[in-house]
């Protein structure tokens, strides 16, 4: 059995943990999570009883959550391609730095601009307070993500992309999505680089599973799978957190 | 040249890190900045421009941000200790799954909580949903981690506590900061894990030096030192990353 990726939509987290699956290029399915349904399906609490996504059903039945763990786990997978490194290297040191600056203040950085996005009833003035606090917050991230791209191809400086790159593959796009400055202008190194990575194979992969589109080229995907399907073939965890 | 851990006080997450340095029993030195002072003092900014804590000034020179990536290093100092385990394992899987759930998920709960606390102009109406909300969204995480202590000693179950213990130990102490809920009541096997946890030697150690109290007992500490004290000897790192 192959592992299984849960992966959220819309504009999920999750879209760089597709991506690492296709650099990575080991067997794999999908199941999709509708994000803004409410309530989610409750076999989902099987999986992830904080009902959060990305999750990964591994091989042996236990599941894996959080994006830098399934990443830092799919990267182990793949030190042989450079997508990960050794335990006790300093470049290991470095992708956990990445990765988990990534996850952390980069992704927060955006929190305000979410917020200002999802709730109907605030007033102008605070979803413009809102929609300024978040610009300048992710500006200054992109300010420090420029300075590791100056002259360099891949967001940790080597000449092959790593399981970082997968994952600003992802949250990256936010930037363009909520229309905040111009990138190409403020930031040229971060807006080189993303601009790259949206024409990756890997990415407009993802892309194509995210908008429930034909998937085009993929490099070792073995098709989707429902929660009931997993339920009924005894693929879900046997023993769950449920938090009531 | 020992490692620097770069602290951030008050109720700094820094917290977990000096009882993470205290547990490995390996030499290290601290350097201490106040959070609350603007602005900080800009030497920092070779350390990390971002200007947050913690950070671990290596012995090669090189500093390491991201109490997640500083405490998957010192985890890799630790093996034999089994503070951290071996990459390709399930345990290392479970370890990077818990220590990035705290510093994402759990830590993040507490939001609402400090923005409650720190804006000193905010209407009491406002005040007040800020505080409701952080409350349920603490109490939610918090029975998600009782879940993992039933019947069990450490975070992970195993019979040796692990880095995710050290780094619960500092920012588990939010709970009773707030002062939200009756934490023995309502999850108990939290409550009894983050008391045992108060009353272990590093942890009492780490709140002497965070309360700038003469430290107890400690392991392998060499004394505090000063950003200009490592500027004049040379120590700081060449390349800054300095953010305009």
């Amino acid at each position: 059995m192959q592992p299984v990726l849960f992966y959220g939509v819309p504009q999920g987290s999750s879209f760089g943990s597709i991506v690492a699956l296709e650099w990575l290029g080991q067997p794999y399915q999908l199941c999709r999570i509708e994000m803004l349904q409410h309530p989610w399906n409750p076999l989902y609490g099987y999986i992830n009883p904080l009902y959060l996504t990305p999750a990964l059903l591994l091989e042996d039945g236990q599941t894996l959550t959080e994006s830098f763990a399934i990443l830092m786990h799919l990267a182990n997978r793949g030190l042989d391609q450079g997508l990960g490194f050794r335990q006790g290297t300093r470049k290991f040191d470095r992708l956990n730095q990445m990765l988990a600056y990534l996850n952390t203040d980069f992704y927060a950085a955006f929190n305000p601009l979410w917020t200002a996005d999802e709730m109907p009833d605030l007033e102008p003035a605070d979803r413009e307070l809102l929609r300024t606090v978040g610009r300048a917050e992710v500006a200054k991230n992109c300010a420090y993500l420029d300075t590791f791209l100056v002259n360099q191809e891949w967001l940790l400086g080597g000449k092959t992309r790593t399981l970082a790159d997968a994952y600003l593959a992802g949250i990256g796009r936010w930037v363009d999505y909520h229309q905040l400055f111009d990138l190409q202008q403020m930031y040229p190194n971060l807006h080189r680089y993303l601009q790259k990575l949206k024409s990756d194979p890997a990415v407009l992969f993802a892309e194509a599973i995210e908008n429930d589109q034909a998937a085009i080229a993929s490099s070792k995907f073995m098709g989707h799978v429902t929660l009931e399907e997993l339920h009924a073939a005894s693929r879900m965890p046997q023993v769950s957190r449920l938090v009531a």
